[in-house]
């Protein structure tokens, strides 16, 4: 009988956790795992076995799993390979309901290793325990505050990423904190012996705290089952997948580094086309979409008004938006009119909209955009103009005169955001900000980050987010 | 007769500057150009002009051209365009070398804007004066330290930028300095009156403090000169062109905007591709190419050894290389061997070269690939550990051992990258490295920037730098 994916609680909410190799030895694994568990840990128990310790980093240390005095619903192994199975025999034993196996040196390093993980998962599954791992970097979840990814503080939010490799997994979370967004859940699959990554998606599918689901893929086990998985799940939350091992040699690595078949299991693009799923190609694609799915409404359609601070910008926009198949409609009187009423004369009058000037007339324009029947999408380009000289620029008997301006643009600034913060919500159309440089990362993009509108690198990167929501949109439209 | 293009060292390398409707009040364009000047300026004589004023920022002002005492090599003209004619005029009985015209309200706003930039168009051309712009945002040449572009300090380097979108220009500009790249000249063509793009060009492939030249391009008013010119400049020095407005809706929007015909004057991709420029589709991508160009060697083939910190960045590395038609040959014995002395066993053992471990053994490997006859080039991808982790994550007992350890991590990064750079140089093979996220900006990422190593953000990004290497190899393999 195959236990329910709902023993995957246990995984991510257990209310006791045992770390078998727990270790106070600065630089090890077991150092690592239990130090980040227990600086991060709510309310559940946390006991380290070591059979060489009294106790670790303070904490009263077991012999054995065994030797604990109360329940234990979860536990994570990081000793050598070779004491894997007698650990995971304790477990059967203690009625552990979920084990999550970091060790390496199984499956992937030849048949010795293979027969070792053949052993422990036999056990496991002889016990009813779902292991997670072997060979894998760890897991986290923000809403229960297990860390077993000894990565630092996780920003919780509404992301979860499951991942094929390890270190990738935690590069993509580095870039995700890089740009402020929030995670739920992580897992590193590794080898795969029990847990596959179709299992993750299906829990991940009914998990309320996911809003959405990534994964980096280098291959299904069942890729049947995660087709009818997806089809199902993309109509409640949208999936995102980095799917690699597309060329005949990088599946080979993938092959020699997960056991990974990407090539005779194969998901054709096709195919995970029409389940819905979102398919990237690289790890800032997977955060520009993941990022704008998270407050941005989707669009009714492939129509984007362009708005930009000066005319280059407009070029560019409107190059990106048609090399992803979105349309630049020309603009109603009745938009043009509305618009003359706040913008200087010379303004494009047309679509691309130039403002060719005053950046506070950016709110009204922006919002006077949203609301128009001529689009279904707003594609803000390097129009916002936040401040970005410095008062070094400036000779002393200007200073204080700049000091006064900067101060009130600052100001102007948080105020627009939050103009803009509630223009987005009343015409629930997406806007996608791009072209913010390094330069411009004020105050007010942290305000928007905060309030999940994120910005986007280049006029292409938000043209392509924005072809990703239309599609997702035209996708969930035939339901 | 036309002048010579030597003519424009009087652009970017004047004895004297004088402003034209230099003000003292903040927030104009004539005080932002003319505070730009005099706060860089180096030993060049700058002189404001305006009937309105005494002195401006403590210089003293002149009513005209006419009444400034000595010579004037070089005019910017900050005054409304009605006035320009007249302006113009002064200029050429002052014996004016080259005007900048940065004012708007010309041929971009119809009728009467065309009919005055003819009028002061041809009172230029009688008098030999070669005129920049008009509506344009200005210049630099961090060489001379003349900036007119009121953009705060630029750091001197190899590149040269020139932009039909003063706003893009700048946008460029602020997102390599977000890298640390380094410029040495800078203008914004605006509606090219008199001094086009082909113009400058000419002039920055025989610059000698230009080692290469990057562009936005519209639309050329010469198409068939600048391919003559580019044929012959790519065999000294790389031109980087970021070509826009190539759907039929993005030339529309550059016809309005610069007036630019790329679509009659279309110069295609093929044409482009056999004067061996380089083109690119995106700011990133103009970026990335122009910055690995500084200081890595060309490889001499397509072969790539790619080395990584884990499998999976192998599996993305490898797709992204045989998706630019990069080659990921086999290890030859002799480098298995070599690779053997330093590496854990469980490497491995293949291109791509999967560290599995310790990151202080990145440099010799990274040094054995540059080194191996079978590789072209080396591709590093996230396998140089940098410390990320901070004393935060760490208990008090243990904050003490971590100190130590991070600060011989940093020192030892500081060494690694001495080998780097000295590997680099010793082997003649480029060495791009990836997967540089925002967490590990290190001093080592730094001191790699400051010998103008730059670093890639993921492998893909990594890949296509390769791929432009070795075409431009390629193409130049045939003289």
């Amino acid at each position: 009988m195959e236990p329910s994916i709902k023993q995957l609680d246990y995984l991510f909410s257990p209310r006791s956790v045992a770390v078998i190799g727990a270790s106070g030895g600065f630089g090890k694994w077991g150092f690592g795992v239990f130090n980040s568990i227990l600086k991060y840990k709510s309310d559940f128990e946390v006991y380290p076995v070591n059979p060489g310790a009294k106790e670790i980093l303070g904490v009263k240390a077991y012999k054995g799993v065994m030797d604990i005095p109360g329940k234990v619903d979860f536990a994570v192994i990081v000793i050598p390979p070779e004491y894997v199975p007698s650990a995971m025999r304790d477990c059967a034993s203690k009625g552990v309901k979920v084990v999550l196996v970091i060790t390496a040196g199984f499956r992937e390093i030849g048949e010795d290793g293979a027969r070792l993980e053949t052993e422990f998962t036999q056990i496991a599954k002889q016990a009813g325990i779902r292991v997670a791992g072997p060979n894998c970097n760890g897991h986290f979840n923000t809403g229960s505050s297990l860390f077993t990814l000894g990565f630092g503080e996780v920003k919780p939010g509404p992301l979860s990423l499951i991942s094929q490799s390890g270190n990738f997994g935690g590069f993509i979370i580095g870039q995700g904190m890089d740009r402020g967004v929030g995670f739920s859940k992580y897992v590193s699959s590794g080898n795969e012996a029990d847990l596959t990554i179709e299992d993750y998606i299906e829990y991940l599918g009914e998990d309320p705290e996911t809003k959405i689901i990534c994964a980096y893929v280098e291959g299904f086990k069942d890729g049947r089952r995660f087709l009818n998985l997806a089809r199902e799940i993309t109509k409640k939350k949208p999936i995102i997948i980095m799917k690699v091992g597309r060329s005949r040699e990088g599946a080979n690595a993938a092959m020699s580094h997960t056991g990974s078949l990407s090539g005779s299991a194969v998901i054709h693009d096709a195919a995970l086309k029409q389940t819905g799923v979102i398919q990237v190609r690289k790890v800032d694609e997977m955060l520009d979409v993941a990022s704008a799915l998270i407050r941005q409404p989707l669009p009714r359609g492939r129509r984007v008004g362009i708005v930009t601070g000066g005319g280059g910008f407009g070029v560019v926009a409107t190059d990106a938006c048609r090399n992803f198949d979105l349309e630049i409609p020309p603009l109603s009187e009745e938009t043009i009119n509305g618009l003359n009423r706040w913008m200087p004369a010379r303004w494009s009058h047309a679509n691309p909209v130039d403002m060719a000037g005053d950046p506070y007339g950016s709110i009204p324009t922006l919002g006077g955009m949203l609301k128009s029947d001529d689009v279904d999408a707003v594609l803000a380009v390097s129009c916002l103009g936040f401040t970005s000289q410095s008062l070094e620029d400036f000779p002393p008997e200007i200073r204080e005169g700049f000091e006064k301006y900067q101060k009130q643009m600052t100001e102007g600034e948080l105020t627009m955001m939050d103009g803009l913060i509630e223009r987005v919500d009343r015409y629930r159309k997406p806007l996608i900000i791009a072209s913010v440089s390094g330069r411009e990362r004020s105050k007010a993009i942290a305000k928007l980050a905060d309030n999940d509108i994120y910005t986007y690198r280049s006029p292409e990167d938000g043209a392509r987010v924005m072809a990703y929501l239309a599609d997702y949109s035209d996708y969930l439209s035939k339901f």
